[in-house]
């Protein structure tokens, strides 16, 4: 079969974008991908949009029609995908389905969330509501779910609290180079461990914050992607995978199977294994995640993430394995429908070699997208190509 | 391409499901189809759930995980289908993609909505919300967008006004033998034409009620159904398109560029075309949308579809192209998510011959699902095989 191609990025200001709705970021996003890729909204066969909950963060629905009319699309058929905060790897998945299935030679996806209008309290209702009906009723919610299983990490592998603090404290560092994040400063790990505390063991700054923004991408077959340009990169694993929707019933709970069944979905397909993996973005949501995901994904020993943090494997200009050069979801923000698809954008941009001050040596790279906590993941493998 | 098969369908009561959740009548979708197509939950690859708006109706997210759950499907992969009104159809398209993509080998499409624990005006409220915003806030909602086409439709083509309601009566006579429809009463021309106005000319009787429930369909690649089964009905043609989000930029307000975009697009893969087709269900929202439909589709020239109703073309047990042998969304109702998976289900049903009193002789059926008021649309053709 042949391979899909991705021949054109883009992604909006993440941050607070007051004034603008949804409909305006995934415009802005989905117009730059276009110039992008130097592909006519004419061509594009398929448009799909990543969006977690535009109707209960805006009251409006319908977006991707909305969408299709901004970049004068039609008749491009067109849906939204909603795989909560994994909506925007879903929606690589899909747009990768709709080129490998024959059904589209040009997708267009584009994801993008519409938040900081919202209170926090309003914003986390609703990010809340994916929870188990039980679980979110008892007040057990994703912050929750996600200081527990930090204590319990630190205390099974006797991991240094310090070893979370400088994930993000890492991330941070990333952002400041990465004109499109929302926060663009370091934050070091004293400030960090100072903060208040949200979820004991874990505090404001292990937390990504509550954003807007919008990211996209385009996908095609690679023998079109071949008349549209010379380099571009190909999608060479991608695969989801589920955990139980009840948190509490895992067996272990610092082992996502989500994340397991799906890089491995992943390795398999694109023939490629953890060592040649040359830069990923990981899912930091909460900074625990990173070390899950990690582990996960082979990068690390169970229970030994903490330790390659602290030797500073995953450093972006020293590290053997940079992770989150982008500045994660931690500092460049969290806009649920989009952040899956802007992890594939920062990986995209490694690997063409258009990162700029956060470029590092990579041909290949991976992106890793959780949904809740674990409930729903997808790993994407991209490689360079020419 | 080795073509996508479908090897089994279910669909819950369509109706007033009191105290019942989303989760609950999706569940029970799932179940019963993987009964009907004798496949263990562990053999489900994708989870597809087409649903629009479990957010807003009931403050719940993260569906397609609970019911990965509820079915003991994990770690098989999921996600949301959201296409507003056409939901249902989309998902049909994303199954199609899982499995002609190579991504999937068992795919399981759920559609739902709850929606009757609403008052019509909230329900209304969120269906409204898919309109372009500027329509919306000067209360052009879908009735009124059917109000005036139908008084565009009849006075341009010299219609009468009996002709939609034949069309209502027609659908409503058809419900008489779904035990799953939310009515199951005739309703005569005189009753329709006398109930009370809502969008003049268009009346109470022409709408679809508010509905819960769900329907689903079991999707595999051919080779993959014959271990199952000896007879299965194949996915011949698909395809989705749009029109403009802004009904007013329409040139003419009685063709849907996306039925006639759909539909092309699936006659020509399924190198069929009108006459060939058996059997028949459309989107009957609004009554005049059989009609547009009918013509999009090469059913009837543009503006005689009236006529070939009032002929009784379409009549279940006499007319030459049976329309809507379930009821329709008009009878059996509309449970946004499960409508468009529903009329395949209805279609399944009467290629295997398993559709009891309401059975037609038919070797090919075909479904037309619209998003709001013909913003996307997608068709799908269907064929016995074994």
């Amino acid at each position: 079969m042949e391979r899909v191609a991705i021949i054109g990025a883009s992604m909006t200001q993440f941050g607070q974008r007051e004034g603008e709705w949804i409909t305006d970021l995934l415009a802005e996003a989905g117009i730059e991908c276009l110039g992008d890729a130097g592909v006519d909204a004419d061509d594009v066969d398929h448009l799909y949009v990543s969006n977690m909950a535009s109707g209960e963060f805006e009251g409006q629905t319908g977006v991707p029609n909305a969408l299709a009319h901004d970049l004068d699309a039609m008749p491009a058929y067109t849906q939204r995908i909603d795989q909560t905060s994994s909506s925007g790897g879903a929606g690589i998945y899909a747009a990768w389905q709709s080129v490998a299935s024959g059904a589209s030679d040009m997708t267009l996806l584009v994801g993008g969330e519409k938040m900081t209008h919202k209170t926090t309290g309003e914003a986390t209702d609703v990010i809340a509501s994916l929870t188990h009906r039980a679980e979110y009723k008892t007040g057990v919610t994703l912050p929750s779910f996600a200081g527990l299983t930090a204590r319990h990490y630190l205390e099974r592998f006797d991991a240094p609290r310090e070893s979370l603090a400088k994930v993000a404290s890492k991330n941070h560092k990333n952002g400041v180079d990465n004109p499109k994040a929302q926060f663009q400063k370091e934050v070091d790990v004293e400030t960090i461990l100072e903060s208040p505390i949200i979820a004991d063991p874990l505090r404001l700054y292990d937390f990504c914050p509550i954003t807007d923004g919008s990211a996209a991408l385009m996908l095609c077959p690679e023998s079109v992607a071949k008349e549209y340009t010379d380099e571009y990169v190909v999608i060479s694993g991608i695969d989801g995978a589920t955990d139980t929707h009840v948190v509490h019933e895992r067996e272990d709970p610092t082992v996502m199977g989500g994340v397991v069944e799906s890089g491995k979905g992943a390795y398999e397909m694109s023939g490629l294994g953890p060592d040649d993996i040359d830069v990923a973005e990981l899912h930091d949501m909460f900074t625990i995640l990173e070390f899950l995901q990690m582990e996960g994904l082979g990068f690390a020993e169970h229970g030994e993430a903490w330790k390659l943090v602290e030797e500073g494997y995953t450093e972006r200009d020293t590290g053997e394995l940079p992770i989150n050069t982008s500045g994660g979801l931690k500092s460049k923000g969290h806009p649920l429908g989009a952040s899956g698809v802007a992890q594939a954008v920062e990986i995209y941009e490694q690997l063409m070699g258009e990162a700029g001050p956060r470029q590092v040596d990579a041909e290949t790279g991976l992106c890793c997208n959780v949904g809740g906590f674990g409930n729903c993941v997808i790993t994407t493998i991209m490689e360079a190509a020419q």
